[in-house]
Parts: C-alpha cells; sequence; structure tokens
C-alpha cells in the first residue's frame, strides 16, 4: 500500500465558525482570496460558508459566489454547514464537496442554538440524508455531523458521555459519514477527550471516521489535541489566527488556531501537507478583511523556531 | 500506605523567571502579599527571587527579605535561584528550603546566559553541592537543577537529547537532588517531551525526581505539559498570568500560565491542593506590583465551566 502523503488532515473552519458571530461583513473578494490562499498554502479541506437565510446571518448571503471560486481550486474538499433541508437543498445545487450539519448533544443547547429539540434535530438531518441519497449527484456529498457540545454545555455543565454515543448510532444509522466531537464552548480536557474518543470507539467500530472540532477558550484546545492525536484521531477543525471568539467572554479565544495546529502536527512529525510559512501570510488577508478583529496564536508572534525547517524534513514520522 | 494529599506539585515561579526580564521593579511589599496570597490559595512551592548581585538584576534587591517573610509561611517550600556560590553562600544564609540552580544544555547558550562553559557551569554547582554538604543545617536544603535549553536553544536550534542524558548523570553524581527538564525559549513538542523524558528515565533510574519547566512562547505549553503527564511527571513549574514573556519576542508569552495549569490538572481529576478561584485572585496582586505588563491566561478571562467546582469533588482519579 502507498504511504499516504498526509498523516493528519486539517480543515479551516475560520470562514463559516470563525465569522459566524462577527457583526461586521466580511468582503466576498477577501474570502475567496483567504480560501484561495488557504489552499494554496496546503490546506485540504475548508468550510467556506453556512447556508443559513439572511435573516439569521447577514454574513453568509454570498455563499453560491463563495462556493462556486472555491470549486475551482484542486485538491481542496469545500465544505459548507448546513442547518436544515433548505440549506441542504442551496448547497446540493452549489455541488459543495461535503456538508457539515450540527446538532447539540446537550437538549438544552439544542433547543438554544437551532430552536427545536434534539430529536427534531435527527429528523432533519434524516431529511437531509434522504436528499442526499435521491441522485446519483448527489450521493457524491459526503454528509459529516458536528456534535456540539459533547464535552460539555454552557447551560447544562457536564454533559453525559452516554448520550454521545446514543446520538452518535442515531446519526450513523440515518446516514452520516463522519463525526466531529465538538468542544464548542471550550470546557474539555485531555482525560475527558480520552474516555470520549475510547467509548465512542468501543460502541461504533473503528471504520467510523471520528474528527475533532476543539475550542480553545480555557486554553486546554491544543492539549486536547494531543489527547485525541493519541486515540488516533487524525482529522481536525482549526480556525486561522484563531478567529471566532465567543461575544459571551470578551477577549476569550474562539476555535484552536490553525497556524499553532498545523506547527504542533509539523514539530511532532506528523505532516499535514501545509506549508507553514506559507499559511501565516494569510493572516494578512483576515486582517484586512476583519481590521477590528484581534488576531491569535502564538507562531504569528514567535516565529518558528531555529532550524524549524531543516529538522522537519529530516524527521522521520514516529509518533 | 496514606494516600498522597495531592497528585501534582506545581511551583510557582513567576517572583523569579516571571519578573527578571522586567525593567519595572515589583515593589517588595507587594512581592510579599503575592507570596502570601498564593501560598494561601495552595500552592505549596514558590521560587521567591534569584541571589544573583544588584549589578545583574535590580529586580532582587530585596531577596533576604523576601525570603525571611515566605519561611514564615506554612506548607510552604521557599526556592530562591542561584547562580554561583556567592548566590548559595546568601541562599544558606537566609534558611531557604531549595536552591535551584540553571545550566544550559546548549554550550552557547550557557555562554550567552551565565558567561561560561557548561564544564565551568558544572564546577559551580559542585562547590554549592560541598557547601550543602558542610554543615547539618545545609543538608536540610534541597538541590534542584533546571536544564535549560535542554529541548531546544534560540542559538544552536535542536539540541541532542544524550547530552540532556550526560550532564543529567554529571548532576546527580554532584549530588542534585531533582531536575527540570526546561524548555527554555518554548521550542519543545509533545512528541519530544516524551522521548526526552523516557531517554532520561531509561539512563537514570526511576527514582531521580525529573520535574518540567515549559514555555509557552509557542503555544504548545499545556499540551507538553499533557504529554510529560503521560510521562509521569508530577512536578510542574509555572508563572501566575504567565508573566515573563520574552523581550526578544513582543507579545510572546513566557512561562506556562500557573492559573491555567491548575484548571487542567483539576480538570484531569488530579489534585493540585490549589482553590483556583482564590488562585486567579492572586492576579490582581500582579497587576497592581506591575502596571504595565500584560497579564495573560484563559480562564482568568472565560471563567471556569458551569458546574466545575462540584464536577471536581465528584470526580474520581482515574489518570
Amino acid at each position: 500500500m502507498m504511504r499516504a502523503d498526509i498523516d493528519v488532515r486539517v480543515c479551516e473552519v475560520g470562514l463559516r465558525d470563525g465569522i459566524q458571530g462577527i457583526d461586521q461583513f466580511f468582503p466576498t473578494d477577501k474570502k475567496k482570496a483567504w480560501i484561495r490562499a488557504e489552499a494554496a498554502a496546503g490546506v485540504r479541506e475548508i468550510e467556506v460558508c453556512s447556508f443559513v437565510p439572511p435573516s439569521v446571518s447577514g454574513q453568509f448571503v454570498d455563499c453560491e459566489e463563495v462556493v462556486a471560486d472555491a470549486l475551482k481550486l484542486d485538491n481542496l474538499t469545500v465544505s459548507a454547514l448546513v442547518p436544515n433541508l433548505r440549506g441542504a437543498e442551496r448547497g446540493f445545487a452549489t455541488g459543495v464537496n461535503k456538508m457539515n450539519f450540527v446538532l447539540s448533544i446537550s437538549e438544552s443547547h439544542n433547543q438554544a442554538n437551532v430552536r427545536c429539540s434534539r430529536e427534531d434535530s435527527l429528523d432533519r438531518f434524516r431529511q437531509i440524508a434522504e436528499l442526499r441519497g435521491s441522485t446519483a449527484e448527489n450521493r457524491e456529498v459526503t454528509l459529516a455531523v458536528g456534535l456540539a457540545t459533547a464535552l460539555g454545555c454552557t447551560i447544562e455543565g457536564q454533559v453525559d458521555p452516554g448520550e454521545v454515543v446514543r446520538i452518535a448510532e442515531r446519526l450513523l444509522e440515518l446516514g452520516a459519514d463522519e463525526l466531529a466531537v465538538s468542544d464548542t464552548v471550550g470546557y474539555a480536557n485531555p482525560t475527558q477527550v480520552r474516555d470520549v474518543y475510547r467509548l465512542l470507539r468501543r460502541h461504533l467500530g473503528d471504520d467510523v471516521l471520528l474528527s475533532a472540532h476543539f475550542h480553545d477558550t480555557r486554553g486546554l484546545g491544543l492539549a486536547n489535541v494531543h489527547a485525541a492525536l493519541n486515540e488516533g484521531v487524525r482529522q481536525f477543525d482549526a480556525s486561522l489566527a484563531g478567529l471566532g471568539g465567543c461575544p459571551f467572554a470578551p477577549g476569550a479565544s474562539g476555535n484552536i488556531v490553525m497556524d499553532d495546529l498545523v506547527f504542533m502536527l509539523e514539530a511532532m512529525g506528523l505532516k499535514t501537507g501545509v506549508d507553514l510559512d506559507a499559511l501565516v501570510v494569510v493572516r494578512e488577508i483576515v486582517a484586512a478583511g476583519l481590521p477590528n478583529e484581534p488576531l491569535l496564536g502564538a507562531i504569528a508572534k514567535a516565529g518558528l523556531p531555529k532550524g524549524f525547517a531543516a529538522a522537519h524534513v529530516a524527521a522521520a514520522t514516529n509518533f
């Protein structure tokens, strides 16, 4: 068997999770420039928008245009969030490669976030999966589901891991291809991350693609990535410059920082396919598009270690 | 055997490593207040000063007074950095509980940092160890050594792990009680941390106390702590509010943030003995003493997870 050219897949979610809470409109041309530059830096998957109605967010009125531009790029999986059947219809019409549905494990959070019960959310996903199965073209599209608040909830506090398993099983029965264990509010710790992946593996078997969507709100984002790596997780969401802080915690960070994530993985000898120097430069596009947003990230401030590139080339993957 | 009342020992180094590079003098009364408040919050070991000559740093002209005050506190190991025999003489005179000597694994860094070769540094340590052995009172004092640049060097780049072992063995022969593997410049990654502790254990045996002194300059501080925990390390240096950024990398962080470290450990079910709410309040003393320094840390910004205290009490230690 040929050796895979990357060890870990990193997925940019800044253009969706990163900007969805920001009032300032991120200009369409700068969204396209961001996607093009980050794909050129080697990132293989980018969630480029959210197919929500304009009444929910003005940030995504340009979805169709952004997706169309992104689909011109080689070697890029173009994904988009779809909240319901209507969003999925728009998504299928654009020819997006992958759709991400989100459901909260916490009932209260699901009600607060998407204004329906988890059962209703499961039914929405069932409708989307049926639409996916309805044509040969649609069947080319991957369906992923984010298990929001899988590791804690701002309303309910601790979340029962048994509920994560139960809902994960339902989603797989309905046709989900991937499940993203999501620390939506940055509550997780490494022991908990280890435990929930082990539990899911035990119940779901080895073949289900389990990815990780972690936030760094309480500083443990990359420690949690390390714990997930130890459990065999090889796909991680992140946001360039950590875009996407929580409006309820001023100064608190949001998604884990893509640039720092790539640094950690590459430093560990895990190939991401990403050119770190080129990636850091993409931050300038984000800064230009959102001049009032703080950009986070340690590598961008401190620079790469001396001799890092050479060491990286020489390092055997011994993780 | 009685169960130890803590699982992991956290050592505050902000009063030494955190403030040594800051021009502004941290007022003596505020140093004492910081130490008292952090000890009251449950931190069992604080490095309270550095016995360097006033010509090297004006920050530590009040060493004797600060140590004398700290020694009045119960349940606190009072430690201090000693750069040489003269510093150690001052330290023994104060009755400090523990002395920390520092030597760089990188020859160039040792020259740049303490202006002598590693061999000369080893000789300085030999003199200190001899002085320690010279009286019954001195023999009560613990001698620890920080293995600076053990995980990378801003001058030499990568550092040979074999050199870490070689110098560690020399230091143990000379009488070191503890060795702190130090990521002085924030170059380390979790795989490297795992490998160096395994190598040291293999060569030094199971009885040597190996602690960790990590910096968060490139964002991997707590991920590296997680890797060290996995290797059995149970003693960590940290600095409240992450005090101690590098003057050569503006905005870059320094020591790992004590408050976030304690949050991670407690969240993982590892008892530190520290009251996290009380610890976060101590930041106000640091802010008052150093009004121009940025205070870092995610927990102080984002707050503890909902239900955290209750969960902590209920959690079994299952790490």
